[in-house]
């Protein structure tokens, strides 16, 4: 097996590439900007997945589905929403095929539905439609529901998991009786992504509020999180939105209060997505491969026999079978490598290339001896250990493991946030050093858009914790009372 | 809260679409044919997608994701595939939508499809054109995959679960290096889905093979599960295809034997959907609700407080809070109704009509004598129970459920299969009495359709340990020498 990864100075972009493909996570289909997700990419969302799951449910969610397509006059109804997501969209507009009379098949022009439908770009107008049958006084109030679903948006540029065509995400959409306890409900989910994030990804994140430029398409207010990458650049790790009355507004959803009183519902929606993977690829990996936090490793530990003989082997196998079972006991994922068709190179190349945790290799003077060889892949130490209370010696080090990979993109990033109080030096810090930029913004969309043409940066967040200071605008100079962060955004 | 369901005897149609809309399991959309499945209706699907999850997984197979579009031309190349199900499809032709001008928006002529792009109604085509990429030599095989997925068939009259437009299944496509490892493997997953829909679902069900009309598209031999409703019909709750090289073949898999010669690879695809939960209402429901089996109840016990005071509340609460903390420790899922919004008798018949398999009432009376009331949800017992030792007593209750509710059906099941000899018999039977009819067949697709025609009633299948014994064909009178079952279906 040959690993042959491009190296992360090299060429960032083509490393990611090559990793994901290498690693059995994903591949380009021949579908146009839509992706495969292979068995061991799929693995680590499953592991996603059930960790969301089990947070949205504590905090009292639901789960439900709605239906994929979308009439097109629903989107006509929310404004601004049209304008975000109806454009680039995949539109179905018949319901049948033909034979073409070639031996082929062909739309059939007797089968043109009378209204359009849109693939789902995100499902706000499809549940608020819903919604409306569902409401009808303060006592239904509050829904709390969240739908895992694929979705489409047409892009043209796309990249394995960071942008593609579809995708698959989980997105909440709540309906409550006050604007207070909506934004309640806004600000906990954002806390519940970053908690999974930072606990969980190991992935720190700066958690903030877009500014106008930047919100979600029919929303008065987007929280995010954002992360740092290896190469600087931002990713929008997960956002949540206070939707206010506005799509209760365009669906008529009302409900009568404890007052009597009628009044519109208020909402809000939030979502993550598979483009997770690939920041948990890009802030933690190395050019030897995957580094997966223990915490969502598919396969926290892997144990390759060194053997000569049948024997040995026998031998080893006996005394991994107790260690699986204890490991197993301790709720830690271990697979046991005994394929007789790779060597133990091969072995450790593809699992270092994986990036399984935790490698014991045992051998038949580790026999004797009553050790094994531990490798732990965040910072390649090898160790030999005693045998006996490995398992101890593992469930500590894979807790290490979390910790040390936190702690190092902790690291990188706070060294990565660079005050700047000039444009020269705004421009000079993003091209040479780049990484997010606390700078003071006069506070104007067009100061922002002009920024974006001369650099490409965006304002990725005005964080929730934010000092407030006076300064002046890095590009026009004017007031300011606080610094943003800046940065080139995946 | 008014139940007002229509009686089976009645409508048993009416009850069906009654009980699905009142216990709040799934609704239609306001989207042709596409169906909202509701929380309380998603939390039993959750709980069956643990369940298959988990058996999947114990036989080897892994999750992956596959795309939503299917190139048009992918359906060409198997030829039956095409004719079974790119007929009646969603057809994606463009890409963008624009401003009409009108405040409204409308198809961009300018951004049609080259290809257009079908939603997909099963994947074998998508995935067997990614699996050529995947499979070199026998060292990549076997490949056992599976999908969670949402699929989209054109139905014309939908039925909430049984027949929508858009559903949820899963979707196994396992590729082997022999056809009679890929027998296995099709045999083997039926037997995980008789297990299932049997031990969890509580539903008998005949194991067989379809016959040549009623074969999946593609496949060279359909295996099925076919179950039985309360007013006699069929309903086909899982299928497991046996595809020869078909799909190797259209798109060009071979791989190299271990003797380095070159061969198709050979396929198997299986599936079980959201209609199990159809099946599951169906099955075991009564004229007063759901009655769910325990084992995938979403609740499987609630406690409903009968107090005349915030005080007797207080210590009913302090009691069952107890209870509560040694059901779960049991695993068993629990609910305390404490509402104040509802008196205990709208309590008991909401719960009844959710059908949680078990309800505790306790009372200041309970409290002094240290009792409970116990009532079962499938044979409406109630019995007074000392509150000491409850958690054993539920437990041991719980099991007795949901081996009485299979046995229920079995035996029901059972009374319904009736032998017949003459056509006179048969359509006779099959008017007065329903159920499946085991009548001797000339094995002509001829025959078969012609029954069909007359009758509504389809061969369910040939049943895999099916006696051999001569006989006449009940329609034609020629010669048989096993019997099938006929049944009308859903």
């Amino acid at each position: 097996m040959s690993k042959g990864i491009t190296s992360r100075a090299t060429d960032y972009s083509a490393w990611y590439n090559e990793l994901v493909n290498k690693a059995d996570l994903a591949e380009h289909s021949d579908v146009r900007g839509c992706m495969v997700i292979k068995p061991y990419g799929y693995s680590i969302w499953e592991k996603m997945q059930q960790q969301l799951d089990k947070m949205f449910k504590e905090t009292g969610h639901s789960n439900a589905y709605f239906p994929l397509f979308i009439p097109k006059s629903f989107f006509s109804k929310e404004a601004s929403h049209v304008d975000g997501f109806a454009k680039e969209c995949a539109v179905v507009t018949h319901y049948r095929l033909k034979e073409d009379g070639n031996g082929g098949i062909m739309v059939d022009p007797d089968a043109k539905l009378e209204e359009e439908l849109i693939v789902r770009p995100t499902s706000e107008t499809i549940i608020w439609n819903t919604y409306r049958g569902w409401i009808q006084s303060y006592r239904d109030l509050p829904i709390l529901v969240n739908q895992w679903a694929n979705v489409v948006r047409w892009e043209m540029r796309t990249r394995l998991f960071l942008r593609t065509a579809e995708f698959l995400w989980q997105e909440g959409h709540t309906a409550h009786a006050t604007s207070e306890e909506a934004i309640a409900e806004t600000e906990q989910m954002l806390n519940v992504y970053a908690d999974f994030v930072e606990n969980f990804m190991a992935v720190p994140v700066v958690k903030g509020v877009k500014t106008a430029n930047e919100r979600f398409a029919g929303a008065l207010n987007t929280y995010c999180i954002e992360a740092m990458m290896q190469d600087g650049k931002a990713l929008q790790a997960g956002t949540s939105h206070f939707l206010g009355q506005n799509f209760a507004k365009a669906f008529d959803v009302k409900f009568t209060g404890r007052d009597g009183k009628q009044d519109y519902v208020w909402a809000t929606s939030w979502g993550v997505s598979t483009r997770l993977i690939g920041a948990l690829i890009m802030a933690h990996s190395d050019d030897e491969g995957l580094v997966l936090p223990p915490k969502l490793a598919p396969i926290q530990v892997v144990i390759v026999p060194i053997h000569n003989s049948d024997e040995s082997l026998n031998a080893i196998t006996e005394k991994v079978d107790v260690l699986v079972k204890k490991l197993r006991a301790k709720n830690i994922s271990v697979k046991f490598d005994n394929r007789d068709t790779h060597r133990p190179g091969f072995k450790f190349a593809e699992w270092e290339l994986k990036g399984v945790p935790v490698r014991i290799a045992i051998g038949p003077r580790d026999l004797e001896a009553g050790t094994a060889e531990i490798a732990r892949r965040d910072t390649k130490e090898k160790s030999s250990t005693t045998w006996e209370g490995i398992e101890d010696t593992i469930e500590k080090l894979l807790e290490d493991i979390q910790e040390n990979i936190y702690n190092k993109a902790l690291n990188f990033r706070n060294d990565n946030i660079t005050k700047v109080e000039t444009w020269d030096e705004f421009v000079k810090v993003l091209d040479d050093k780049g990484g997010f930029i606390a700078a003071h913004w006069d506070g104007t969309s067009e100061t922002e858009e002009k920024i974006k043409e001369l650099t490409k940066a965006t304002i990725r967040c005005i964080p929730l914790d934010n000092k407030q200071e006076s300064g002046k605008c890095v590009l026009t100079g004017k007031e300011s009372k606080e610094r943003v962060l800046f940065a080139r955004a995946y």
